[in-house]
């Protein structure tokens, strides 16, 4: 089916919110076979509001409104959406009596403005009336349309639990199919692999698509089946190909994460991660630590912006840090073999570096990272020029960290097989 | 003048990547007092992208689009507008006598698909010939229309650079005049900053928004100035009666953030920080070190995920761990003092909890955190019940530690007064 979304909110056409909601109900509904062709972004005027949503009825095969149905003032999609479709507001029993509820447990005085919430056009179907979770189905002219709240997680619950199956069972009949992989490829060019895949002359059914997500590029691989065939070996077979051109340059597909597949290897070879943090002040241990259970492989680490804590709580030697400074390989190793000792890990790891905007020098400018790996079957040490902002050397620097120990651990691996 | 933002690109109609260049524009625009009326996205299907433009070209004053310049195979743009718009493209010869100067230097192979990049619609008049930014400007109907490469930083970069100024010169006569503020507050909820504000009976003429920013609420005081007169004053008054109602609950306003106001109030106060961090995993480091310079206050820290670590890169008694665990207000205490005695700053911070989604029990359920000052004149511990998923418990522990330091700090400060 053909969707439209519209997101409302003058927080969204001033640009002082992004708009997250829109992008991810289109990944889903393109996920689950439909095709999105227009998404708009309309600020707090019912007139655009109801304007948009009349323009919708007319061409698309469903609709999905987000945002403004909240209690405040500014929330005004309902009141918008009664005036353009003529349909009166009525209040939903079953809210009303929710908030009722809620409102003398929770001592907010009578008659307050939540019990908008429960006020909407007429024919709506809310979703789920005794939650808290705003949200409803209206059919208009044959057209259902699926009004969410704006605040993205009730939206994105809502989405898959509610308007997928809603929306799967309102259209009859098989659905065209539609094929996607999406490679994550670090540390090489768009126009390398660019030129890497069309080498392999992929059929012409196979779409590619390159998109620089920094720090990486991600290749998409698609191909839609709209002749009821099964296209799966030729869809399979394309993606065999593309990964044997790329190699280990591809790093995960579709949903993985550098961090999330750096620990399946820890993970999966029973080894402990320390890690030592210059510059790049805390993001790597963050990034490990945002996996759950990534407790099994990683013990903690130190941050040491200052050269004190890197001899204090890594033992690096003070000599060596007046010697060659903190940036630099000899350090960075340092920083790998202090870490791993002091917590009594397999592994350690560590990036020291110059993120700048200050701090540079004409021998050492902004940008200049080392990392280190520390085990016990060896070491490695790697230089980095990197640029942009600090927020990018940073991140770069990290995702340069991590590739780095993968590679590490797939040949540890490999030494194992 | 009324614009409209049209972003290309399938990998943002079906969701897979975020659409961030759309909100920034619309906030350059906003804040140079233009209003988008609508903001859409549109797959790489070029009888679509032409509709929207001609569309576009028909109600608005002036166009960004965004997208779809480079010179891969599904950037298609250029082929669209000049299809939409019977503007045959041909080759602006700057930028193609640099793309081959690049190429040679480069040693890519002649009549490379970079060349792509040189071909224009008719009429386009590039932006920076000589570099290797896309992007260029259009006038149809006597409609400006800005191309911009869909690349973040670039079209940030343009926008600012080139686009605004462009804009403001097309513009005859003076500018409607928009005065708006944002506040930020941490730790009350909107519908009890609405009351309050409600209290205030503010004039007519000032617009008041909320917007939950996880975990902040964002308050916006707005006032549209079209009358010519200087209102500066009225609008002035009504921050001010805002801010007095708020109080300290108000961390910062427009463009600051948390880390930001804390590191403040710390250079200030000419101390040291160091933080020590268990469940968090480093996303409190890396938020104090996002802000250029903050190497002056922060001096680093440890992550402590396992007990081990606690005592021996923090000190913490293992007697302790033993007797009252890790997740509880002595061991918070113990860690922030710890993280102090052991890198010689003025304070120490400490976080430990559970941030799920497994690991907690009925008397210490996911959510349960702690979080800690040390200080020479006495320390302070607090518990907090969060809920929601990992990622979420992270964010609120990290900013309910940064919002107890920024309280702790301002107290400091009242005592030096």
């Amino acid at each position: 089916m053909i969707g439209e979304i519209i997101a409302i909110g003058d927080e969204l056409t001033s640009g002082r919110i992004m708009n997250t909601t829109s992008g991810f109900a289109a990944r889903k509904l393109f996920d689950a076979g439909h095709t999105i062709h227009a998404m708009s972004t309309i600020g707090d005027t019912p007139s655009l509001i109801g304007e948009a949503l009349i323009r919708a009825i007319g061409r698309a095969d469903f609709i999905i409104v987000t945002g403004g149905l909240g209690s405040t003032d500014d929330d005004i999609t309902n009141e918008a959406v009664s005036r353009a479709l003529n349909r009166p507001t009525m209040p939903d029993l079953t809210i009303l009596a929710w908030i009722r509820e809620h409102l003398s447990t929770n001592k907010v005085s009578p008659n307050s403005p939540l019990e908008k919430l429960a006020w909407l056009p007429g024919g709506a179907e809310p979703f789920d009336p005794a939650s808290r979770m705003a949200g409803y189905l209206l059919v208009h002219d044959d057209t259902p349309i699926f009004f969410l709240p704006g605040v993205p997680e009730e939206m994105m619950d809502l989405m898959s639990r509610v308007v997928l199956p809603k929306l799967a069972a309102w259209q009859e009949g098989a659905t065209l199919q539609t094929m996607q992989r999406i490679y994550k490829v670090f540390a090489v060019s768009e126009s390398e692999i660019n030129r890497k895949i069309n080498e392999l002359r992929l059929p012409d059914s196979i779409g590619i698509g390159y998109y620089p997500v920094f720090p990486d590029v991600h290749v998409s691989v698609l191909l839609r089946n709209s002749d009821g065939q099964n296209r799966h070996g030729e869809f399979e077979a394309a993606c065999s190909s593309l990964e044997a051109a790329l190699g280990s340059s591809i790093y995960g597909s579709d949903n993985d994460e550098m961090e999330g597949v750096v620990g399946e290897l820890l993970r999966r070879g029973g080894l402990q991660l320390s890690v030592a943090e210059s510059c790049t002040g805390g993001l790597l241990s963050h990034r490990i630590t945002r996996v759950p259970g990534s407790s099994a492989y990683f013990a903690g680490g130190a941050v040491t912006y200052s050269n004190e804590l890197k001899h204090e709580l890594l033992g690096v030697d003070n000599d060596l840090l007046i010697r060659v400074g903190a940036v630099s390989a000899e350090t960075a190793a340092a920083m790998a073999d202090g870490v791993r000792a002091r917590c009594r890990t397999d592994i350690g790891l560590s990036i020291t570096g110059i993120a700048g905007p200050d701090g540079g020098s004409a021998e050492k400018p902004v940008g200049t990272v080392y990392s280190a790996i520390s085990h016990e079957h060896g070491s490695s040490v790697k230089k980095l020029n990197l640029q942009g902002s600090r927020g990018r050397i940073q991140s770069m620097a990290v995702q340069a960290g991590f590739d780095m120990l993968r590679l590490f651990l797939l040949e540890l691996r490999k030494g194992c097989d």
